[in-house]
């Protein structure tokens, strides 16, 4: 594709997010963009030479996450950086994460051709890797900027055919030290523009959203172990019965978040039996629990009720409780101010927007905690994401780049201070 | 093994039971002797030669129902029937099935050696299937005496590697009209003796049981199709959640069951969920329903209260819930008279019984919608059974073998009526 120069912002972003999906196109019209995969790496390279022939000066860090800067004329050291991340899930879509990238892109070249050199340095980033499905780890690229990961924890994670971070990452010929360290400390804010992922924004009709915080996710394995026994032959009241006692348990804390109406939702996604037969009674059961809200407080309310809840259970029922937490990521607030000024444009510009939670995890959680921070939120049809289905309205899509452009032209341009 | 002239019964016992578990013996300790297998054969051609040993006039019908006969002096056409299965479950017990036959040999023979030829002729039987562990399909010894099955139903059964049942039974050396038919008309009553499987003996202390009804099973395949979608993203009350649902009518209907205190029992022992992953709402769920109890009306009725539950939940949580039966066996009354007989001889004989249900079925219900049947339960040790851990205490075999001799000397040699 070469990029044309008299053209909508809607045809260009119509242009690069079909040129971007080529690099891993899979039969079915879905993206996979695995971290350091050949599909990921040609995706990557050719991202660095789009952004020099839109105007950028691009360059790597150590571990291949690919910047375009336009050098400030006054605030050189308070850089703006906006974008999001170049990875994909198996079988993904269009849109998450290379919306991000391209929609910065556009608004930053665009503000370029058309205002001149910004007086903060902007830059484009895109990340390089969010999604955590390649290697069990997720924020590589945010994290690594951010100082939360080192060159070092890539020697430990490794993928599904026991290929290590640090060997895959070495085969896209990065970590050698070939690039400048990813760590920053010249970064001012960071602005992240992203599919809702959800479908609050289209059953609202509304094109945008100002987020505020980016939800606490706690993840629990409950592991019941009762009695295996014969579905004949055990009275009722001889039984111990994981899979009962695990359905009052999921029956309980489904229907407690329901109850809430606050925001925090609840998910059993996971559940397996043993030995999971028709007439055998299952002496074994555990299943997932997803708990998120935005606020510590009322999480560590919620999970303290609920356990106990559980443990009650498990006594009447006699079987054996246990409850492994294998994750626990902190909510993260956007910075207020910031969100604050975003949606005063909005008011300004006629955007129909709301404020809202985001209840999936972003790079702007990585940032969030480092840097002043905002995510912005465009529409998902019927809210599908992760899925080759994943689709957003051209005219939504081109409301999300006019204001990031409004944002960064406040930022970058008239050095708007939140 | 050679068949030692001078034994007490529990060395009769223990040495047939070993030696009957030697073909098909499995490493672990456990038997596989699956429907016309090698070691099915084997065990079933070395039996035959076992029973001529011990006096009995042995011989196959043509499914490979393995008969031994002792002719009557006056009754030669009211035989009574005794025996149990020799199949086995995958990795099994040795005493499931097999005691049923080994005790009637070892009583008939008994009575032989002691009281010389019966007036009413006494048939052993060596049942070729019970499990329904190889085909789908369980009672074929049994059913194709009582003129359930007919040899041309063994066209479409196929076990696991596509070979059909009539193949089998074919390179089996059976079905090829070389051994006399299965249906029998001369049958006068029978008697099973079998292991209980279940822990209600051993806990209450007890050696014996005379079986009253055997229960009724229906089995069901429910499931739920809800909306698969993002655990972050998706408000509580935007959710179409097929786990949710599934749990809160398993605990209905498990509940629901505990409460009866009638003997029903009711168990989910399988349930799977779709895609099954811990950040995404599970939009399908189907779990298994197997509910039993010897009365109809009450199966009918718990089954109608249930799925009337089941569809009010499916309508709140807003998913598609189908039902769908597969298995439904009527319960089967054991012949009260010969059954209070059999309890007036343990009382008469100061053993400690009690009068029962059976949970599990067995091929003494196929036999009770044919003719005079009763089933007698010897104790299982902590009711384990279809495992290599099954186990029955020697002084409980025995007893199982004595009470069997005094019902069949009253039946065969006294001639009473019931």
């Amino acid at each position: 594709m070469v990029f044309r120069t008299s053209t909508t912002i809607k045809e260009d972003i119509q242009d690069l997010i079909v040129w971007l999906a080529s690099f891993g196109q899979t039969d079915n019209g879905g993206v996979t963009r695995l971290l350091y995969s050949e599909a990921w790496e040609k995706a990557q390279r050719a991202l660095e030479k789009k952004m020099a022939e839109m105007g950028f000066a691009a360059r790597f860090d150590d571990v291949g996450n690919l910047f375009g800067r336009l050098e400030g004329t006054e605030q050189r050291d308070q850089v703006i950086l906006s974008g999001s991340h170049i990875d994909t899930v198996i079988d993904g879509g269009k849109y998450d994460g290379a919306f991000g990238v391209v929609s910065a892109m556009i608004a930053a070249s665009r503000l370029f051709r058309q205002y001149g050199p910004p007086k903060r340095t902007l830059e484009v980033v895109s990340l390089c890797e969010e999604e955590g499905s390649r290697f069990p780890l997720s924020f590589w690229g945010s994290g690594s900027i951010a100082g939360k990961y080192r060159l070092s924890d890539a020697e430990g994670p490794a993928d599904a055919s026991g290929i290590s971070l640090a060997e895959a990452m070495h085969q896209a010929g990065f970590g050698k030290g070939i690039y400048p360290p990813p760590p920053r400390n010249d970064v001012f804010c960071f602005l992240e523009t992203h599919i809702e992922q959800g479908q609050t924004l289209e059953r609202e009709g509304l094109s945008w959203a100002a987020v505020s915080y980016i939800v606490g996710q706690r993840r629990f394995t409950i592991r019941l172990s009762g009695e295996s026994n014969h579905a004949g032959t055990t009275p009722m009241d001889r039984r111990r019965d994981a899979v009962y006692a695990a359905s009052q348990m999921i029956a309980q804390v489904i229907g407690s978040a329901k109850q809430q109406r606050n925001g925090l939702v609840a998910t059993v996604g996971h559940i397996e039996a043993d030995p999971n037969v028709a007439n055998v009674i299952s002496g074994q059961c555990r299943f997932s629990l997803d708990v998120r809200h935005h606020e510590e407080d009322l999480l560590d309310q919620f999970c303290q009720k609920i356990f106990s809840e559980f443990g009650d259970i498990a006594e009447k029922e006699q079987v054996a409780l246990s409850i492994d937490q294998w994750m626990d990521v902190s909510p993260v607030q956007m910075n207020p101010r910031l969100t604050e000024l975003n949606m005063q444009l909005a008011e300004k510009f006629g955007i129909s927007y709301k404020k809202m939670v985001s209840g999936a995890g972003h790079d702007s959680q990585i940032f969030g905690a480092f840097c002043p921070t905002a995510l912005m939120f465009v529409p998902s049809h019927q809210g599908i994401s992760h899925s080759p289905s994943e689709y957003t309205k051209p005219e939504d899509l081109e409301t999300g780049v006019q204001m990031l452009m409004k944002i960064l032209y406040r930022l970058a341009y008239e050095e708007e201070q939140f």
